[in-house]
């Protein structure tokens, strides 16, 4: 086999076969394929994409390049729950404890912020003595013990997404959904949970800014996880606005908590709920979405969520007692407010710009190597449909220092759009994407 | 400037400008831009295509990469032809002392053989002593003594053309048009000469198969010329069957001297005379292509592009008595002939089974490390239309060693389709293409 003839076969439109697809990874990896060539066939798939099959073959190629967690002898079923990513999208720490509290586990393994968008590795940072570096011995324990664990992604697990994963930021083609579909899919399972439920975002703060772009993901991950036998459930949430009241590290913490003591805001517990929903109807806990649902509102109820979630900080390293007690305090110093330049409606806080603005206070990064503040962040008073009087607080801004926080504020007023009347309501859950098998039960 | 924001601006259709195209392949070819960049670019182009000016900017930033040849002092004009490549095409070695004769000057720089079409150096190396590693000072002296001077392209000519063809070749990226264009006229360019006759071959032994594939380079080809204010012509001609009655390195040179000896196969005298006529026209010899034919056939009855050949002979440091002595006797030992299958008519004798059974021979080459053999070769002694008897001879068989002859014969036996009835005649020359102020007059 040549590399060559297989990007000039995909070039053509041709089907890869699996030992053609796992040819160029393996050969990539290894080192024996250059750059160059798996360049030019990123691009090549960009132009005439995958079937669900090839994916899935690219996927397998990937996982297999590396690590695979074992949770063998841990009861389970497990489940687990990916982001596409966004803006003060914090659902991964209010679903884990939840669903952990209906005997569903959930192996979670996480990233870091980058871009405009939140990574819940650094908002677990934000908890003094939290560790997100857990050996896989120590994963297992606290997964066994608390039915969940948070864990950052090691470097043996796919190795290959990640070379190409930063091939094709150099290259121009990120943007190819098939790609997309295997980057995640090999990542997601190599935490060897047996389904997954996708929240798929679209509009200003997502990676997929069009609905439509959004849903051809969703279906390309559910086929592909079709192809490798694995079920999976997508949402497809709104993403043009933040999720919640809080942008932040620590912040969306303390957010998390709030919506497992019943005091969430709705958007966030809508959202939050509908997944967690899915993932106790794939674990069996639950017939029907609804049904899932009805168990997710009785625990929070109950507490037990919010007791996991203090288990979980000791598991991990931190200190509960400390945790609630910083909850309201741990803030920084650099603050200012952002009022309302008119009276009337806010029609829209645009995600975007405050991922970006989030970037500028530390809240974020731009570069992997950049660090970022726990206490950063900004905490929204009044959201789209809230009425204001010109002068109200509509966010109170954190930053990491002066000179971030006056960066920042330009961008952060920029992003309140403002109405004379009452903007129509927001559909938060636009749809749902499943195999044939779900599809009939949600 | 980025050049992931280049590569993206071309994946996603933009027209790229002078500075973009001038970033990447200055880049490239001093090292800054890695190869894998490139190859997504080189994608993108495939799918994308450029704009004859786009094109322009290419092979403006392709020819800047090396050197120019200079022709001052000379008197001109300087027209050049240039081939896209086939078996048995050996027009160059006509034309050029036929257009000398007229007053018209071919600075000719050639390649070699590479897969299976011959390349104009490999014949002349045929020639004892001949040498086409001239210095550029001797280039200039034979150009001007001899009104033609033939040599291969030094390593300073184009370097980016260098590179980036090595890379198309590995990565899927050699059949774009716009980048087969560039590639052609950086170098064309790079001779200073005034105006451009193209032969763009079709059919199975040319590097375009579908004619409609050779039609739109042809157009490219012209459409760039323009762009860059060169004038160029192409003819667009048939290359189904091998160009004449010889194929192979000696055997070629011996053909080309019959041609101007007066006994030249109708074939090649047609296609020869057909872009030399146009040569003469861009010169400024004739008004149209016809009475640049008549001059170019009055040239040949009166003798002087055959004194002409073998002058060129001797300025090129072969001897023009030794030359005339090997004609018809410089032939390889080992020796068959291919006899006819069956009685009845020879419809075709496929170009690219010839070529590839050359390859086998030691007439050309497929790396370009390979060594060619002078005296191996085909001579048809049947061709298309012929009416044969079974037994009779078709073609007469020479190779570099009894090992090739075997492994090139059945391939060669297979390369002939008869018929039971005469077949149609072929028309040659499809059509030509220039731009508007030319295909007025031709």
């Amino acid at each position: 086999m040549r590399a060559v003839d297989v990007i000039t076969r995909k070039r053509d439109g041709a089907v890869l076969s699996r030992d053609e697809i796992a040819y160029l990874i393996n050969g990539y990896t290894a080192g024996g394929i250059p750059g160059y060539q798996m360049a030019a066939w990123a691009m090549a798939v960009f132009f005439k994409g995958m079937t669900a099959e090839e994916t899935a073959f690219l996927t397998e190629a990937m996982l297999k390049s590396g690590a695979v967690m074992d949770l063998s002898g841990i009861p389970g079923p497990f489940i687990d729950k990916h982001s596409t990513g966004g803006v003060g999208d914090k659902t991964s720490l209010i679903i884990a404890p939840v669903i952990a509290s209906l005997g569903v586990k959930d192996p979670m393994m996480s990233g870091r912020a980058l871009g405009h968008t939140g990574g819940t590795l650094d908002k677990l940072d934000a908890i003094p003595g939290y560790r997100t570096d857990l050996s896989a011995q120590e994963f297992r324990r606290i997964l066994a013990k608390d039915g969940f664990a948070m864990t950052g992604q090691t470097k043996d697990i796919a190795p290959a997404d990640r070379l190409l994963y930063a091939l094709r930021d150099v290259t121009g083609t990120v943007e190819s959904i098939p790609l997309i579909t295997a980057s995640i899919l090999s990542k997601k399972a190599a935490e060897g949970a047996d389904a997954l439920v996708l929240d798929v975002k679209y509009g200003s703060g997502a990676f997929m800014k069009q609905k439509d772009d959004a849903d051809a993901l969703a279906r390309s991950l559910v086929d592909t996880g079709a192809a490798m036998g694995k079920r999976i459930v997508a949402l497809l949430t709104d993403m043009d606005e933040p999720l919640g009241n809080m942008a932040g590290n620590f912040l969306e913490v303390e957010e998390s908590f709030a919506c497992l003591e019943g005091n969430g805001p709705d958007d966030l517990m809508n959202v939050s709920l509908a997944l967690a929903a899915r993932m106790a109807v794939l674990g069996g806990k639950a017939g029907t979405a609804d049904e899932g649902r009805a168990l997710c509102e009785d625990a929070i109820a109950n507490g037990k969520p919010r007791r996991l979630f203090l288990d979980n900080i000791e598991s991990q390293g931190g200190n509960a007692r400390q945790f609630l007690s910083m909850l309201g305090n741990y803030r920084s110093e650099y603050r200012a407010d952002i009022r309302a330049a008119r009276s009337g409606y806010i029609a829209r806080i645009d995600a975007l710009k405050i991922g970006r603005a989030g970037v500028r206070l530390g809240v974020g990064r731009d570069r992997s190597e950049d660090e970022v503040s726990p206490v950063a962040g900004v905490h929204f008073h009044k959201k789209h449909g809230c009425a204001v009087t010109a002068g109200e607080c509509v966010m109170a801004v954190y930053a990491k220092d002066d000179a971030a926080l006056a960066a920042a504020l330009p961008l952060l007023e920029e992003a309140v759009e403002y109405a004379d009347e009452a903007p129509e309501a927001r559909n938060l859950i636009w749809k749902e994407v499943a195999g044939a098998r779900d599809i009939a039960r949600f």
